[in-house]
């Protein structure tokens, strides 16, 4: 339960947490036993042998949006619920499947399901997880479940195409690889986000082109969300955070501040290529090289690029809907989900610049 | 191409294959060109470099019973078309998945794609095409659409839920395995069997409950099947089944007639018990187990019970539709399925004994 001092936007999480979690355990009881366990585990609800823990659950950002989305265009949270609980499903099947396949052997502070159930059975959690949200829409008669559960099936495709851009960025050199590769990569996470929106304002009973507008300020949110990660796992205080100081830079990941210096023709830039050598850098050496990533423009174009998608968001969702009180809270949302974004103000107008021309 | 001489079952096969496959591989070319490349190895397209080979396909069984379940009840083959595509699609996501998750390195006699092309790249192509399938279905505009899309989501969760029995089985002591046990896991193979004929009669026009009473004559189908290889694996020959020689036994795998002979309370059953220590036993004691589970009745208690499901799928195939061309040509698939079980008659009157009875 919420605590009644909570205001803004951690009272519209916690609102969206306390709709869908009912719904998102009877889903996860539905599941044979060790699945059941397993999910119980991810989602934070368990400790491994299934006893009760302080709560290590995430965010229900992803509910909060379709249920936000669906109250812009008048329905009430009961008709896009379903929506709700099935991206949050979808989410988790990505982040069981996403560990094995990045290696990730922790997630908020615990092992990762893989290495606390073994690989068979995350695996097949991660698949069981596609069938409840399944269950969600396919269960709606009408025919916004229909198109619901065509959106879903887009974002769980568009999700995989990203994913799978993300694993060739990996095993890319550093040299070849440009914004272009980077940009394809995002769809992992904004592909969801466009399907929250766009899910929430169909069930919620909106115009196709409602749906369209406000998917598409989603999915900029979300690149400016990844954007502003990116840059906070090298130049944030990993106490805020909560990820290892420059864990990006230690495994060598072509985030795109490190693809923009590579690209930048200057002189850090050639430094940092003969440092990013596509394998683990010394310890010493990250600093060290997030100095060259500044110096070579890096993260000024990064805040640039994130600062001005995150504008970009905010003005496509005035444009979707008249002022109200909840799209108020959604903009509020939207700023919430990138603090460090939006607190450095505007970028100033423009559109946002070619991602191409930072190399 | 087909040739000109074949009839019967092999005929029905290769007109499947040859509506099928178009939509297959446009579905799968459309797919990010790393998972488009394991996809084609896996479906036995090109070799791991790409190059084409000799054709490693599957047999298109389950596309066949979608697509002639739709002529059953007097559709075209356009109209269920659809169906016939996402079945295959799931059916080879299950097959990569449950690769990794059983450890099974080779499929077909080439190595499987979690080995030729990695664990995440498997994973991902298994998620991708789940993806895929509901595009084929998402995409039909009817009532119908929606409804084989709920059957292919609850297919899915009924896999995913037999795999998870059947993961449990592989960890269960030997001593406490019962027929009960096997039977949750015999869902990995008959949900996705239900839904082709479900799938095929609602896309092609067909009544609830035509669908209904032909998913439950495939899942029947299904159990005689899945007994009818535990049977092959032991006591057939390597050459015909194109598997290694016992190499269920060799795994310590508790298939039926291992189960059935350990509850059996005989001598021999007995005997079993002691050998069989759930670690994989040595190679000269393969053929000492297989009698004595023979000696224990294991064997013929199952070559009853997948007679007496092939005898029971039959005798629903024809309560569900009145005699046609069509009918028979089913009929005739069910038993080019089970060829063994089909061979050795019919299991006389009666119905199937309750598993549990066995032990």
């Amino acid at each position: 339960m919420r605590t009644r001092q909570e205001h803004g936007p951690p009272r519209i999480l916690g609102a969206a947490r306390d709709l869908a979690l009912p719904a998102l355990r009877e889903a996860v009881d539905g599941l044979h036993p060790d699945l059941a366990r397993l999910c119980g585990y991810h989602f934070g609800w368990c400790g491994i042998d299934g006893s009760l823990v302080e709560s290590k659950e995430g965010k229900f950002l992803r509910a909060a949006l379709v249920l936000l989305c669906g109250q812009a265009v008048g329905a009430p949270a009961a008709d896009v619920l379903p929506g709700a609980v099935a991206v949050e499903l979808v989410h988790n099947f990505s982040l069981l499947h996403d560990d094995i396949m990045d290696n990730d052997d922790h997630r908020r502070g615990r092992p990762s399901a893989w290495v606390a159930f073994g690989l068979a059975n995350a695996i097949l959690a991660g698949d069981a997880l596609i069938g409840l949200a399944l269950d969600q829409l396919t269960g709606l008669k009408n025919e916004a479940g229909r198109t619901a559960t065509r959106m879903l099936a887009e974002a769980l495709n568009e999700m995989i195409r990203g994913q799978a851009a993300d694993l060739a960025l990996d095993s890319a050199p550093a040299a070849e690889v440009t914004a272009e590769h980077y940009m394809a990569a995002t769809y992992k996470t904004t592909a969801l986000l466009y399907s929250c929106a766009a899910i929430g304002v169909t069930l919620g009973g909106g115009s196709a082109e409602v749906a369209t507008v406000l998917g598409g300020a989603c999915r900029k949110l979300g690149l400016s969300w990844q954007m502003a990660n990116d840059l906070e796992n090298i130049w944030g205080d990993p106490a805020v955070t909560g990820k290892p100081v420059q864990g990006d830079l230690r495994q060598a990941k072509k985030t795109l501040p490190v693809i923009a210096a590579l690209r930048s023709r200057s002189a850090a830039g050639t430094q940092l290529a003969g440092a990013f050598s596509d394998t683990a850098p010394a310890e010493s050496d990250l600093y060290a090289q997030a100095m060259l990533i500044e110096r070579a423009g890096g993260r000024e174009h990064v805040e640039t690029l994130s600062r001005r998608y995150l504008d970009q968001a905010l003005a496509e969702l005035t444009t979707a809907l008249p002022a109200s009180a909840v799209v108020t809270e959604l903009a509020d949302l939207f700023r919430f989900i990138v603090p460090s974004v939006a607190r450095s103000g505007a970028a100033g107008g423009g559109e946002v610049r070619a991602l191409g021309a930072a190399g």
